[in-house]
């Protein structure tokens, strides 16, 4: 492969990692792991959260809900037994990360509380140890919008350019690539899982054939931090049914969404109890008979915190509601 | 690296691909572009949908606005320049994945029209031509909610397994691995990206060393369409904004959505328009009375619409509007 290999990536990620447990030092277990495979300059290493987390003793004993509160910032979706969250770290994640798998049972592992921290010391103690300059990731899985499956992603860098910005380079036909900035470090985190595996134990990596995206020692860039869209800058910061709800009352966490649309006369009682509403089931809708805009308002949240929406064309003065298209 | 490579990949993007157009049959221009490195049974192919839509015919001249109209089956999110949809194929992608980069100036590459079939004729070809069983995948760039940056996904599949489903496994510890499916199509596709580079004309890549996820010769398998998540199963099929908006009105497309709030004087002047809505300009806020229920919904969709939201705590029979905060 010589000739092309000159574009090319070799990934490996090494049997036979002991269980990691508090204070142990990552670092020196990969480089006994790695034996003749030693590190070079510019290789790129990565470790999973669970076991950086792991050594930094951010395992707990079980309760896995109140874990799960404690890392998270804001609901951004919730339906049935799925809750994907803001963590403090500004990662969109399901259960905000908190994890029972690969730990010993009745016992849950947070995400760690510095991700790019922990990869910059990780980075300082392979240089230690070796004298390689490397690029350091801590990965973990995570779901996304739109596509089934999940796919790792850095959660944390250190010594490595997350986002490779193309912005007002030229195509070979001369075209400016004007948005094109590719997140190598989430695709270096989904290529070192495909190495992994989710069964194998074996939660290092290294990817070789990158160097150009490591920086030089002592500089360790941006982090991962980079690659997290701000808070108010994201067009998908909620589920669509919660960002009706937060738009209309406020705090979706107020409101018990319901997966799919409550039973007419559930709801019907519901608006009821709001001030200035008379409401009553009819064949296939819900019909609420209101003269105040803000009860309107209220019956409106009221509807679609339980799956309903109104019905185009209803008479003046009313609202007929009918069960909620899905808000695709 | 003898030892761990049981657990290792390897990927290489061949340079020197010719310029693609109508016709040229992509397996045989890989086939020669290997040379010494031929394919192995196990291997996984991945092609660029942007040659292999060139190789169908599915480019055209100019007109950027009128190629995504035709691609796009519902906007997903619109803010200023930055349109994001739903495609024929399922696809949520900023511009339709209409793309004016890497083709001839004033042209645009589309998608390929079945990028699963694109995927199982290659595979077809490849077989023809070398013998060999491999998996294709037809990969694209695409951007994400929540994360910076983009990330190649797969988008077309032949002969190989897209979702590694671990359900009901358990991890060494005896936990089960209840919603754990790695999306390896899009990691392979990723990982491709970061050998291809974005600016080296390298629109092939060979991947070895997950043979396990290759299927028998003439089984394709599900195809990309399964990395899809259906309409109406996804709780971000639309923008925040756009969720609200359509949520009370229907079709988001019908709206003007502002990226920002819109001058005050301006939101009144089209309240007022609304019939049985009064609507004035106060002090930080716009003042609708409206004594109609469904003219309140309808004030509310024209507040969405321009940025602007209600004020909690109102007194009876009107609704304050302050502009939106971020629907994050």
């Amino acid at each position: 492969m010589t000739g092309s290999m000159t574009s090319g990536i070799t990934i490996w990620a090494p049997d036979g990692a002991p269980e990691i447990s508090d204070s142990d030092d990552l670092a020196a277990v990969l480089v006994g792991l790695l034996g003749d495979d030693g590190l070079l300059d510019g290789d790129i290493v990565a470790v999973t959260s669970k076991v950086v987390a792991k050594a930094e003793g951010r395992v707990r004993a079980g309760d896995k809900d109140a874990a799960v509160d404690d890392e998270t910032v804001r609901v951004v979706a919730r339906r049935g037994a799925t809750t994907i969250v803001r963590t403090r770290h500004g990662l969109t994640m399901a259960a905000a990360g908190v994890d029972a798998s690969n730990v010993a049972s009745g016992h849950v592992v947070l995400l760690p509380t510095d991700p790019d921290a922990s990869a910059s010391a990780v980075r300082r103690r392979l240089h230690e140890l070796t004298g390689r300059v490397v690029g350091v990731l801590v990965t973990d899985t995570a779901g996304r919008a739109w596509r089934e499956g999940q796919s790792d992603i850095a959660i944390g860098a250190a010594g490595i350019r997350v986002i490779e910005d193309f912005s007002g380079r030229a195509d070979p036909h001369g075209n400016l690539l004007v948005v094109t900035a590719p997140a190598v470090a989430d695709e270096i985190a989904g290529a070192v899982e495909l190495a992994q595996g989710k069964l194998g134990r074996r939660p290092f990596a290294v990817v070789r054939g990158r160097a150009d995206l490591v920086l030089p020692a002592g500089d360790d860039g941006t982090g991962a931090a980079a690659l997290v869209r701000a808070e108010g800058a994201d067009m998908f910061g909620l589920g669509s049914r919660e960002a009706v709800v937060r738009a209309l009352v406020g705090d979706p966490d107020d409101v018990d969404l319901y997966g799919r649309p409550a039973p007419a006369e559930e709801l019907a009682a519901v608006l009821r109890e709001l001030p200035g509403v008379e409401s009553a089931p009819r064949e296939d809708t819900v019909r609420v008979t209101t003269a105040d805009a803000r009860a309107a308002w209220a019956a409106g949240v009221a509807a679609y915190a339980h799956g309903w929406e109104p019905v185009p064309g209803a008479p003046d003065g009313v609202v007929d509601l009918r069960p909620s298209r899905p808000l695709t």
